[in-house]
């Protein structure tokens, strides 16, 4: 995959806030823009990118091995998202295929932060760019670390700087 | 409320299918079209009428009394939708007031059906007329006799033609 | 793509209410339930099945060789929908994948219907069928006979039975 | 307005990240979740949000005697997003009264900034912010300056200490 972003990287500036060395490599999922999510201006629904990262956030997990369901089912241990961000760059049309390219820019304790990209996966044209902020909760919303277990998903090694036991 | 009915009653025939009577009386509730609602086509995208039912749908308990929201939680009653239908009129547009109309066309022991109305609330034109059926169901998802208390709320008195002891 | 449907059809009873002969094949498409597309009884939003149709009716048409988008671009050919129904029989749950199975089952010179299953893809379980009935229009909203040259897409030839000439 | 905005005000401190003065002050429009926006977890789905914040717009604008519809229609000026954030500080859930306050933070010759606070309306509890920031385009998404006529509506005289005449 290293090489593929490689490629891509070098055809756009990436957005400089959401550069947080080190950070874990992107992950990809291709989806096809729905009819239900373009409005009356003939474009995607500012909205919908949030479902977009959702689904890039589910599918990097996926891929690396974690059931998000399971986490919560399993362990009582849900990402609640504290934080959303989101910069619309070029319009997204019925039918385009989109690439969400999603990564793990930081892993505390308690909180994780997802940085992603949408791009046309056609054309390599980069949509929209974004940050998500996650609180680990149990199912009554109290805040909790997340369990040992599921820390590799989240690289926790891949930020050794920040350290694991002082809180953001 | 029922004076104000008669009026908008008398501008249009409604849709002979969904005549079934005894029925309850129709209880309103107004919407206005989200920009979030509409497609490409510029118009309310379909499947979101079936989400503007479940605003008349609840709205039509909390008229007559009835918490949904507490029928969930303290009796685990919740109302499976087991089959939903819309026939689409003319289209709604973004920002068109909406007039959702909606009324309990029968009710057993285990099933309710609604009947629904949607109407344009400046020029009462009738925009789209739909039904839903629902099961009874604890929380889960076996099927349960409404508990007494909550089926006045749904005119188990209005349909005595339809016996509460055999089932649908 | 007959023998894996074959081997799916094994395994339940189709819904009688949707089989009207003659009809098309089943066209296919898998998606995974998003966590957006869930509701606070833990299953899919009954809404979001048709949803679910459209992305079907949007994959029949391509595996046929039809570009949706190019049909309403340069043929000013939309197809709105009249009338639309689902029958919900088990619930979908987050991240489940799903095998949406998309047919014609009646087309005329301006109304053409979709019948639709929608199954468990693992499992095989049957959660959903449904139906959506649409008629041919131009961006304006006024009916049109759908031009001759889609009219291959839409199985005309495979419902003989069915005069073009007259009007349903 | 204003008293009941400063008996809000009083109960809670404004989030700090979003005061720019000048400002317009906040408009208020009040909406219940529905279930449809609620997710597995039981609360509403973080991506809603910026449906109200589109809610809260429209409505803001609506009080203030402009009707976007129209804007776009006539004037063929739409507000596309070009960022969107939101912080959630405490869930919403099904059937929650939500106040949402809206007013404009920023407005210049093309770019216009909203600012919004979501609270439950009972409660007064602040459950969320947000911010905004919108380019005016033409309907085939090239940026354009905000005709003449519209300024008033987006507080252009409120904000004397930004230029019209340069561009952010």
């Amino acid at each position: 995959m290293r090489t593929r972003l490689n490629q891509a990287t070098a055809r756009y500036s990436p957005p400089s806030a959401t550069i947080l060395l080190p950070m874990s490599e992107f992950i990809d999922t291709v989806v096809r823009v729905r009819y239900a999510e373009t409005d009356k201006m003939g474009i995607v629904y500012y909205a919908n990118y949030f479902v977009y990262f959702e689904i890039g956030r589910v599918e990097y997990l996926r891929q690396r091995g974690l059931d998000y369901r399971q986490m919560e089912l399993e362990d009582d241990s849900f990402t609640v998202v504290a934080e959303a961000k989101c910069r619309y760059r070029r319009p997204a049309k019925f039918d385009d295929p989109l690439r969400i390219r999603t990564r793990v820019t930081s892993a505390r304790r308690r909180t994780i932060t997802f940085g992603y990209e949408i791009l046309h996966d056609e054309t390599a044209e980069l949509l929209a760019t974004g940050e998500t902020i996650h609180v680990v909760c149990d199912s009554n919303g109290r805040p909790k670390a997340l369990p040992e277990k599921y820390r590799r998903f989240f690289d926790y090694d891949a930020s050794p700087s920040t350290s694991n036991l002082k809180e953001d």
